[in-house]
């Protein structure tokens, strides 16, 4: 994809790059049995956002990663995010009717089918990272560690665990950010190492500054979305508006006032940008992100 | 683990090494988040006959493999053996109270906290089969390649699939033995491949002998399943007896009556042992274990 083209129409082609190849990687709708997969592709092919593969090709760029091997990082971290979703819309978790403007997959396909088609996207993302030829196997082998340790009890799985003890309970930020840090943040830092493990590799000084910018990205990513849950409408969202307040869920728009989440996630901003001037030119559209993370509207 | 030891002894040093070897890889029960990993551990370390570990050491046998090697796919297969069943007993599903002599999952720490308990046990069997060094890192991800086929929308989580949309409807032999061949059969073919995978590798010819034997070994497992479903009493098999008949769920027994189910079971046993003949001495293991499924009484 040109560095050249505007961050915009970089964002589309991506986007459309990715929802494509999402279709390729998913079992056909038609293969038996198609209830379930007809669940995945639903809960998958539905546009959203695609931050997760945006961050993975905007980190690629640093590394010359091809697009090809891009793509099948992508398309896992996405197949990731879209089972966590499933399984939090449940019913025992937080029990909603509405993503990305229809409804959820417990809704237009019943709770069990939801049920197995999450367990089935999170296994379709681990087969797929094995089975795509991505280089070197051990290179591979070590992309499949990233993504399951960012997925499991030490990261999202274990996030969401905690979010569930917190419910009702007053959360200090350290203890909010830990929470933040695994339930959202740890598969957006996995997005940014996977990005620069298709490519030629980064000596450790230059990993650990991705991973500090990825730290901040994730957080940043969080606390736009606590204050977007506070001020968007659920139309502008595509999700129900209000409801981590609503359902006394901690949040930084709780703990600390609007204004002055207004004000971290500005510094998270500068901060993650910062941790990305040792790359020069090369994280150009890493900086472009960070941009349009924090001022999206949705 | 010496070959000279009688069957009974074996399984009992298989189980036991198993048993150890899981408490080490699970996260531990003091880790944040502590009841999630209570409920991880609660549902993996609670003994159970382990069969999908022994097919896999006696699988090794033919091929010489290192017992280090064997006990970390057994922990893979069993973690991913112990989500599916902690989601199978959830209310939308199965809504079973009973396993392995214990009340299930979520009766003992609640719905929410069962479903992440499954999902971070799917995950924890990649990370481990990605993360403990196997030897060669292509034969690696050809194991992680095995178990995601095997668990995924086209093994065991479609057979489950399968089995949801079959409730209350007639089903003929050939499908009621695809489903039982995705729901148990494909982990349990998986065992027998992987055990194979951590030696020194088979000839098309032989693995593909292996194969058929682990396709009816699994049928064999299934059929036997059905049959103590119908005769054995809840307190002799740990978990709710009779409850595939009363919720009308398609069964061999239901299908063809207990006395053919009997003699099917019969003939799986025979053509599952005659499918290790070109083994010879290196198969007495799987043997045995053969004779396990097929008289097993709980």
């Amino acid at each position: 994809m040109s560095a050249r083209l505007p961050f915009p129409e970089w964002m589309a082609c991506v986007q459309e790059r990715v929802e494509k190849a999402l279709a390729r990687h998913l079992p056909s709708a038609e293969a038996i049995p198609a209830r379930l997969h007809r669940a995945m592709r639903y809960s998958c092919l539905n546009g959203g956002k695609r931050v997760r593969p945006l961050l993975a090709f905007a980190s690629g760029e640093i590394c010359a990663a091809p697009e090809e091997k891009l793509e099948i990082v992508a398309c896992a971290l996405e197949m990731i995010h879209a089972y966590s979703l499933v399984h939090d819309d449940l019913p025992c978790m937080d029990n909603d009717v509405l993503r990305r403007g229809r409804p959820t997959c417990h809704v237009e396909y019943g709770e069990a089918t939801a049920l197995l088609a999450g367990d089935a996207l999170q296994t379709q993302a681990f087969l797929l990272l094995a089975r795509e030829s991505l280089g070197d196997p051990a290179v591979q082998l070590e992309m499949l560690r990233v993504l399951a340790h960012a997925c499991g009890s030490l990261g999202m799985a274990g996030g969401q665990a905690i979010d569930l003890d917190a419910v009702g309970r007053a959360l200090e930020l350290p203890e909010l950010e830990l929470m933040h840090a695994m339930k959202t943040g740890a598969l957006i830092r996995a997005a940014a190492t996977l990005g620069a493990l298709c490519g030629e590799g980064l000596p450790d000084g230059a990993r650990q500054a991705l991973d500090r910018f990825a730290k901040r990205a994730g957080l940043l990513f969080q606390v736009v979305d606590d204050i977007l849950d506070c001020t968007a409408s659920t139309a502008t969202l595509g999700k129900t508006a209000g409801k981590d307040s609503a359902a006394d869920k901690p949040s930084c728009v709780g703990l600390m006032g609007l204004e002055r989440a207004r004000e971290f996630a500005g510094q998270l901003r500068e901060q993650a940008i910062e941790s990305l001037a040792s790359f020069g030119e090369r994280a150009r559209r890493l900086v472009e992100l960070t941009d349009f993370i924090a001022r999206r509207r949705f």
